[in-house]
């Protein structure tokens, strides 16, 4: 069970991760709850170079992003999908779509290549978009990194790129709507992962019968 | 005028260089010595994960290093070529495919194809493969990084893979043996940057005309 957490800025994503984990967790679930960019040793080197860093090619700071990836894949994510734990993520291949290609302009085909070789073909179950007008995301956020600092018309494409990809994938994306409550997102975003949940199949009691 | 070395370690390819590099330039030429990874900020950061962590994943390897390159193609290299410098580099795509493809054993394919697109095609002029065998070029080390700890049969992969590539491409490539004493690798190289030198066109007098 591997959820994802995509959008703009300031949508709330690791508030609304954490609380969901509390509560998967509340349930006697077995969560891990990780990010992209910087997991791990490596992965917290990487990401300090990507989000502090002044000027980076947009090549360099695409094969970056799937450094990491690369990494969180092998070194986290699989051995927690294959110990059964519930994954949420914030940021994943969806993000490297949506910044490198809708809102930098690289080659859309090119980048969903790279990402599929790697995460080596591991895609979420379900990829909950919180989405809100980047105006209202870039007010709300505290302290900002190399990627905040774009002007607003990148991050109206960031916004617009998600919506897109959410479109091109319905069965996988959930769309909620931002703006609403802290309260009110978690209730939406829980509902949806609820019902993922609830069509998980046990494995067959007799293996091979019938 | 792009010229690139490559070879197992201990081959002296760094100490050539700035030879070569003193040389050209005694002869009035603009020239340029610089190396992967591991050029201006983002590299040098790139540089030390890459060589200084301690387990990492094959394909965020690969993607660290065309990481390095993308940045290094643009802000180093293109413009360099641009401003007619001769420039001389200390390892650059035939590594990545030798260490990741031939030594770790991705598919060599999807490694020159991301090379490809990491360089934006930038292919050199000539390679100069400085070969030796990798128990000769470890003893020579004073230092060793991640790579250089690697079991002797990487290093006997490596040593393979260059003369597998260079085999491949005989126009581009020649084979110095990095056993001699310096000053003989030093004049088998020079010698061969001379003779493509001596091809170079110069610009017509008159453009457009004839």
């Amino acid at each position: 069970m591997f959820i994802t957490f995509e959008g703009p800025e300031g949508g709330g994503k690791s508030t609304i991760i954490q609380r969901i984990g509390d509560r998967l967790r509340g349930e006697g679930r077995d969560v891990l709850v990780t990010r992209e960019p910087g997991s791990g040793t490596v992965g917290a080197k990487i990401r300090e170079i990507l989000l502090h860093s002044e000027a980076i090619d947009s090549r360099c700071e695409l094969f970056m992003f799937l450094a990491d990836r690369a990494n969180h894949v092998t070194t986290v994510l699989r051995p927690a999908l294959e110990a059964k734990k519930v994954v949420l993520c914030d940021r994943y291949s969806d993000s490297t779509v949506v910044y490198q290609a809708h809102a930098r302009g690289l080659d859309p085909i090119g980048v969903r290549e790279l990402n599929a070789y790697a995460t080596d073909g591991l895609t979420p179950t379900l990829t909950v978009l919180l989405d809100l007008d980047p105006e209202i995301g870039l007010k709300r956020l505290t302290t900002k990194d190399r990627l905040d600092d774009e002007p607003i018309m990148f991050h109206r494409r960031v916004r617009e790129g998600f919506l897109i990809e959410a479109k091109r994938d319905p069965n996988r994306w959930r769309i909620v709507d931002a703006t609403k409550t802290v309260d009110q997102v978690e209730f939406l975003c829980y509902a949806y992962i609820k019902e993922i949940l609830s069509h998980e199949q046990d494995p067959l009691p007799f293996e091979g019968l019938g």
